[in-house]
Parts: C-alpha cells; sequence; structure tokens
C-alpha cells in the first residue's frame, strides 16, 4: 500500500501599512519543529481539498469566512522529509480587519511582510513566492483588490493596493492611463472630499 | 495507513477544422472499462507530478515534447469508485501536426471535437470543461495562439484560433480593435500576399 499523503497549506495575504503581510504559524511538532509555517495540515479522508483548506485555516489561525482560490499543487518527491507527502496550496487576499483566532493545533499566528519572511519550513517559502507571482499577474486583468477597497474608491486608493502587491512605487499618471485603458474600472459621478483637492471615486467593472 | 491515492491527468487540445478538440483514450481496465477517458494515471513513489503527467501521456498516446501547465487539482471524495483518488489534471493546447505513437497501456487515442465528446470516465468531463474555461479566460491577456501559429500570421489566422477555442463566430472589426487595443500582437511591416487582397503580419509582443 502507498505511503504517500495529501496535505493542504494555505498563504493568506493581506494590506498592512502599505505593505503586502502574510499570515504564517509556528510548528509545534517535528519536522521543522518551531519554525514558522504556512498554515496548513493533512486532508482527511471524507473532506473535499477544499474543506480541508478551510478547516485547517480555521483550526490554526481561528480565521474564518475566506474565500480561498486553489493556487498549485506541489509534489517534489523530495519535500517532506516524512515521506511523500503532496500539497495542494490555495490563497486569499483579505483585508486587514480579518481578526486572528486563538489556534488550537498551532501557536503563534500572526502576520509577517513579505519582505522580511522568517525562514519557513518545507518548501513554503516557495509557495509564498508562487502565490505572490500569482496575484501579481491578477492585477492586470482582475479585480485583484476587490475585498480590499471599498465599492467606491479612489485611484490613489487602487494605486496603494497595486504597489503593495508589487513591492514598488508606481508612477501616478502612467498608473492612472493604464488601469483606465485596462477597463478594470469604470468612474462615478461621485467625488470623495478628503484630501487637500477632492477625487473622483471608481468602482471595479465586474 | 491512508489508502489515499493521487493520479495525473492530461487535457490535450488541439485545433482542427477550425474546432477544438481534446484526446482521449479508450479504457482498457475497471472501472469505466471500455469508457473514453483522458490520458492519466497513478503517480510514481519517486517522480514529480510534472514528470507523470509527460510520461503517462507518451505511454498512453505516443505524444512526446508537450509543455504542460498544471490545470487544477480535483479532489472530492467520491470523484473515483476505487476510493480516494486525487487528480492533478495538466493541459496544453498544440498544433494539430502532432502525431499520435502507438500507445501502451491504453489503446485507440484519438481527437474528439470537443462539441462532440462521448460520455467520459470519473469527472473527466468536469476537467474537460475547466480545462477549456481556463483557456477561454487566457484568451484575453496571453499570447494563448503561441504554438499554434506561425511566428508571423495574419489577424484572420488569428481570429480562426480564437473562434475555435470559444466555439462561436467574432465580428472581423471588433475582434480586430480589440486585439490591437489589448496589446498582445505587435503589427510587423511585413504582408502577406495570398488571399485577393495582401494582408498585414502580425507577431505576439511577448
Amino acid at each position: 500500500m502507498s505511503k504517500l499523503q495529501v496535505t493542504v497549506d494555505v498563504v493568506l495575504l493581506t494590506i498592512r501599512d502599505r505593505e503586502l503581510h502574510i499570515l504564517l504559524i509556528r510548528r509545534l511538532a517535528k519536522p521543522f519543529e518551531n519554525r514558522h509555517a504556512l498554515p496548513g495540515g493533512f486532508v482527511r479522508d471524507d473532506e473535499s481539498l477544499d474543506r480541508a483548506a478551510i478547516r485547517e485555516l480555521r483550526e490554526e489561525t481561528g480565521v474564518d469566512k475566506v474565500y480561498l482560490e486553489q493556487l498549485y499543487t506541489f509534489g517534489d518527491p523530495r519535500r517532506d522529509p516524512r515521506g511523500r507527502v503532496i500539497t495542494v496550496a490555495y490563497y486569499a487576499l483579505v483585508p486587514h480587519s480579518q481578526s486572528l483566532g486563538a489556534g488550537t493545533n498551532a501557536s503563534e499566528a500572526a502576520w509577517f511582510p513579505v519582505s522580511e519572511l522568517p525562514p519557513l519550513a518545507f518548501d513554503h517559502r516557495k509557495i509564498v513566492d508562487y502565490a505572490q507571482q500569482r496575484i501579481r499577474n491578477k492585477l492586470d486583468y482582475t479585480n485583484v483588490g476587490f475585498g480590499l477597497l471599498p465599492e467606491k474608491f479612489t485611484l490613489s486608493e487602487l494605486q496603494a493596493v497595486h504597489e503593495a502587491v508589487l513591492g514598488e512605487t508606481l508612477d501616478k499618471r502612467n498608473f492612472r492611463r493604464k488601469i483606465i485603458l485596462k477597463g478594470i474600472v469604470k468612474a462615478t459621478k461621485e467625488w470623495q472630499q478628503t484630501g487637500r483637492k477632492p477625487a473622483q471615486l471608481y468602482r471595479f467593472t465586474q
């Protein structure tokens, strides 16, 4: 009988202090004891992959009611010292207000800026890099900021999301031209009166 | 010990007679004996998922040297009557010239138009639908026709690829406006002299 096992791992991303952050737990068990890792664990016999990801995220971090998307399946034969473990990775970009509950299986769930990640267990660094690449690619053709922004937002607010995901400062004029040309957002007839001069409000087209 | 097993399945797509086709084999073993299915099989202990997909495709259809991309992992607990079998699906869109060799594990590998698929084994119909959706989505923001078209091609040739993938006829003028606006193709200074009037040649920007 095969010794092969399947896990799920979750890359939960948020924007905090204008920088992309990732939720990590600290492993209590071997292998990689005390090392930081993505929330995740073994898929149970009777549950789908999606349900396993949602359950592990809730058990280990207290985060609930998140719409997870499947990212990629990592199956290098040597990625886990325990034997052949294939992991199905999930990801989501959530508002920072998402509260962290008390984890039961793992401790110390906390947000880390992607620019200063501690050493991670297994191939989790590779999984994080893959998730970051995916949301970067999605910036150009989807409403990736949806869920992070209010229904109506200024282009400055949208630019801050793009800058956080890309990890770099963007030219304001180029950003505006490109984002409107792509047809991802549409101007409303409303203006925001906060800053020094009023800013037009936009919404996502999809 | 877990009875869980992992397979790979491959959705190989091509365009033939202006219509999207999929490569299917006929199953020789139970379950779903004699039913058509995607080429695929169990992942071996010492091979990566990518290598398993390439190997199964070659063994079952003779198709070699194809760049496969991972599509999605299907893990419904009841998708396989043999027990818990999670499958990692791969896909590729290849030129029709791709020859089919003699299969060793399965017989009768053949291309089927997606509009007239026979009943498929397991949840393979769902996997095919997912692959079709993926390449439809990719039409809008990638050079999905790359590999299917020569290095330089006319917009009519590109439109034929889009029409085959979408399964519908497109308005010529709208198609041209949209494809140029998206920045996916770029005009060359060369013209093709075939048809009644010369047609400008384009190339992909990426």
